[in-house]
């Protein structure tokens, strides 16, 4: 096995989702199928590397200094949604139901990890409700315990500024069995059950 | 999204391993680690696009006309290990304890997939047999049918050449339990038994 070969199947098992023995799976692939694939790759990931920041205003990913969401002007910047990490915002995206613009937050408050206020992007997010006229914020942070501490955190640190803070409904899921779900999940929906 | 993400994560799709979902993740890691994971994959994917070829002689990938295995004169040639893929001669390499040279055939005989002898890396085997001075063609095919039809076919193939066609001993697994093992694997490691 030669040098190069050794350091990019190194390399691929640091990508999430591979581990040692798949990344060499996936690296003998590559070496296999390198016209169709490998090149393809190196050159996407040589253009993405080149082209691909983060936004300076809500942190997503973009081409430029400003993400597309944040310069689309027929997006609703009176109303923010707020999201742990970017793939929560492609989550969101998918749904095509929200149009306002987002603020990723880049992970969520942790004890357990160390993770406090000042590790996120939290001040450009008071000082986009400051200046950008924000009548809304949307929180849309996973139902776990360090998803909830950050939501209650956020609504802490807004209060009185003038913005209405909520956040995504808990429930059953669209197409779920009862059967299945969890007794925090039926206990969440039966309390926040409406009149049909 | 941008373009050159989209077309990142079409293209990462593709490996073995990775789906949609989960090369949405590893795109995203990438971008969120550009300097400790995307520039350096970019580089070795770019590297070994440009190095790394299929040795002429066995089929193993290396960094020139003939692999490492090839042009180690240590290695015993008289000794040829088929194997179906680069894969399963990584596998036997870190056993450590085969000293010979390798044959990759690239794929099994199969009827179902519509593979023939002449999709197989056999005419070289043949004249390495011929050429070398192989005194013995040991199959490490896997114990499939597909395998043992391939193992059997090379075997007739080189049969009255002066050849000794050997073949992996199928049995229990070193640390396997009985109880969890197949009724094939116990019947052949009965028929296989040995004295103590």
């Amino acid at each position: 096995m030669s040098g190069a070969l050794d350091e990019l199947i190194a390399l691929m098992a640091r990508l999430p989702g591979l581990g040692p023995r798949s990344a060499r799976r996936a690296a003998l692939a590559l070496v296999q199928k390198r016209k169709v694939l490998l090149e393809p790759l190196a050159g996407a990931m040589a253009e993405v590397a080149a082209s691909v920041r983060e936004c300076l205003i809500c942190g997503n990913v973009g081409t430029g200094e400003k993400c597309d969401i944040c310069l689309d002007p027929k997006r609703d910047g009176r109303t923010i949604c707020i999201v742990e990490d970017v793939a929560d915002l492609w989550a969101m995206e998918r749904a095509q139901v929200f149009k306002g613009r987002y603020h990723v937050l880049g992970g969520t408050l942790s004890a357990l990890d160390g993770i406090g206020p000042e590790d996120l992007n939290l001040p450009r997010l008071a000082a986009r409700v400051e200046q950008d006229g924000v009548e809304e914020l949307i929180l849309a942070l996973g139902a776990t315990v360090d998803g909830q501490t950050t939501a209650h955190y956020i609504a802490d640190m807004l209060e009185g500024r003038g913005v209405r803070v909520t956040s995504l409904a808990q429930g059953v899921p669209v197409g779920g069995e009862l059967d299945y779900l969890d007794d925090g999940t039926i206990t969440a929906a039966l309390n926040a059950r409406r009149s049909v």
